[in-house]
């Protein structure tokens, strides 16, 4: 992409509204844009971010056999009564009426409507199991909302329902998402870690929630820091084998986040050494809750017996809009964003120091014809900006790679490869340069 | 994709509530379940269409310069009154009310929100032209909700807004929508003719409608059929040169709906022969309307002069969820759908006639393995249903080609290769199959 024919329009001020880092360096790097409160649109460079994000969580999803499909955003106020929900939601509901006076409301989550789209289709445990998701909109009318999207109104979330035939074996649907979400994040270059967590709205007695550390978290966290050393499974993992080792290995040092510490239990089983205090977000959370939609709504399968019985059930969820900011809570520095390289928006920002130079405008085509062909996506700063703008909207954006292109170096046949990461820089011919990139 | 860890509820009954063939289809095949009065849910196999269309009008989108960013669902009302348009709208308009009495409603297009967030950063000629899209959900609460996806509540669309610092550059970016149109619905075997239609509530006096000729189409149509045979711009189209000549060459052929028609001027336009009088469906659609929106609300830039004008805007949509149906509309015949290629949920099925057999496993599995690795996305049904509902569905679901592997040809080293458009089959070597396949 050439920048003078993007649009990326980032702000040299520091927006006053913003209270913590993510929210104020997606504001000043034309990520987004509020449009209501906690509404926002995404601006192209976030837009970016918010598709690289999304495809890693569905290939990640596919990978552990869920299937995609898509549910729409507004939903019948009755199929909450089904479940008994309707009026235990409370005010975070927004509740619509149509002209024609039905009762509508904006989902928040999507348990009765899978459940309903199950049992209009499925009779008997030979077509079990299922695991259905989707990466779509919701609504939350949060009192405050607050920290950008952090805790926006309008998120995008992706929502896992799995259906099986006995415990046993929705338990093993539970740890395929389990192992999924710990790929996942750690595709994104987050150290997320499960927490035994509070099953809240969502019901049923089993849950973690992932909580990605980080000091400006929603939440104090006590865990063991051994658990983050822990492997992630890797991408020979095969999802139909016995998960529960993995899932047992990353469940059994102590992890809570403040609603479900214990400190006496704490203090038993971590050395003083080993304890780790800080805060904490949430990206993603699972939950195994039996039968608690599938009962009341009477999605019911028949065993091997013939005798129906309501299928078990858990649910899924990963905040897709929510992990832009908790990325950027856990990797940025005073100049702006760093973006991990699985969901940079670009791969890599082309620094022309001038041009219109004949010599370096060649160069930087060469370099941009380049670096395109080998899928590398290079955003091309073409514009007549003086250097140090350029320089400075290039560490705010946060690409993992600048490659810097002036008239002294190229009169030499050499350009400046910088790691955003590290800040090291090192002058090589452009050949080098592309090589080092891959290009 | 193996169909036993699919979800493809296909339906043996014809659905009564589906007046026309479409929808029929859409839900016989397990596309679309309807959650509410004009509200879907895209079940697997309709999603994965519903994104290979998304991106095929993306891809068009981005060739033609155009930039991809996402508006939330929701919108403010206080926007809609800035350009009059909120008292306006009617019925149609979803109004929403928080739970802080905020005055809301479900985006049912963005000309009002675009316009906002361009006044917010451009302040300058130098900064234009820009093109911004987005794919996102709209909402129009229709009085009576039909024929499936063709006229829905909830609905996806691609609306793109242009702006431009005078009329001729505006003219030119409607010229480029114009011609990505023609590509756009070319690449999904759709013959969609522009013709001159009113601009109604979006306002401007230049507009024309893409409309795919079927005999279910909303509105009567009539055209000199010659322009069924005009060219379509190739992939080496320069979207920065000069597009006028294209255009005119595909407005100059008579070509309107009813609400446009005028009987004299056709008589007079086209010969008897060349006369085409059919129905239509509206696919997409483009506007020029120059200040109608800058200018209440005061979204203008500098031009050389240094003289503050307000953009000359333009906004392009297509219906992506309602192509779907219009697809299905000119493409199926009495077993089923009919995909082109381009947007087919699968590429092949594979059907194994004896699931079991050793060496019809193994067959299947070999094509099944070769086909996924070279990008073909077959769909294995690897169920024990009957040879004959297998073909059934297969032919329900419409994917371009199956491969047929029973014992008896096995038995022979012999697999049946079936084209599903053409229903010629033909008898061959496995190898020979999948090179046929391209694997």
């Amino acid at each position: 992409m050439r920048l003078s024919r993007y649009f990326l329009p980032v702000l040299k001020e520091t927006p006053s509204e913003a209270q913590i880092v993510s929210h104020r360096l997606m504001l000043r790097a034309g990520m987004i844009r509020q449009e209501a409160a906690g509404i926002y649109a995404w601006l192209p460079l976030g837009f970016r971010v918010l598709k690289k994000i999304e495809q890693i969580v569905r290939e990640e999803q596919n990978r552990a056999g869920a299937i995609e499909l898509l549910m729409p955003t507004l939903q019948l106020a009755d199929l909450w009564r089904e479940s008994g929900r309707y009026d235990d939601y409370g005010q975070e509901m927004l509740r619509i009426t149509d002209r024609h006076e039905r009762e509508l409301l904006y989902g928040p989550t999507n348990e009765e409507m899978i459940t309903e789209i199950f049992r209009a289709y499925v009779r008997s445990y030979k077509d079990l199991p299922k695991n259905l998701y989707h990466i779509q909109w919701k609504f939350r009318d949060e009192q405050r909302p607050r920290f950008g999207v952090m805790r926006g109104r309008e998120f995008l979330m992706k929502d896992a329902y799995s259906f099986d035939i006995d415990e046993a074996a929705g338990r093993h649907s539970y740890n395929q998402m389990f192992v999924a979400y710990l790929r996942t994040f750690a595709r994104m270059g987050l150290k997320a870690i499960p927490m035994r967590a509070e099953t809240g709205p969502i019901g049923g007695d089993l849950s973690h929630e992932f909580i990605v550390l980080a000091e400006t978290g929603e939440s104090a966290v006590f865990c063991d820091k051994r658990v983050l050393d822990l492997p992630i499974p890797g991408d020979e993992t095969n999802y139909d084998a016995d998960l529960s080792e993995v899932v047992t290995q990353w469940s059994t040092l102590y992890a809570c986040t403040e609603d479900v510490h214990d400190p006496a239990r704490y203090e038993a089983e971590t050395k003083p050494e080993d304890r780790l205090e800080t805060r904490g977000i949430e990206v993603g959370q699972v939950f195994f809750f039996g039968d608690k939609y599938s009962k009341p709504m009477k999605a019911v399968v028949a065993g091997p017996d013939g005798a129906e019985r309501p299928a078990q059930m858990g649910s899924y969820g990963v905040g897709v809009s929510r992990l832009l900011g908790a990325i950027i809570e856990a990797s940025h520095d005073d100049k702006g964003i760093i973006w991990p390289e699985e969901v940079a928006p670009f791969g890599v920002a082309i620094l022309s120091l001038k041009a219109g130079d004949p010599a370096v405008d060649a160069a930087c085509e060469t370099a941009y014809a380049a670096l395109t062909k080998a899928g590398k996506e290079p955003l091309y700063d073409d514009t007549d900006e003086r250097a140090g703008g350029k320089f400075a909207t290039a560490d705010l954006i946060g690409l993992p790679w600048q490659l810097i292109v002036g008239p002294k170096g190229i009169a030499n046949g050499e350009v400046e490869l910088k790691n955003r990461r590290s800040g090291e820089r090192q002058t090589l011919p452009l050949d080098a340069a592309l090589k080092a990139l891959g290009a």
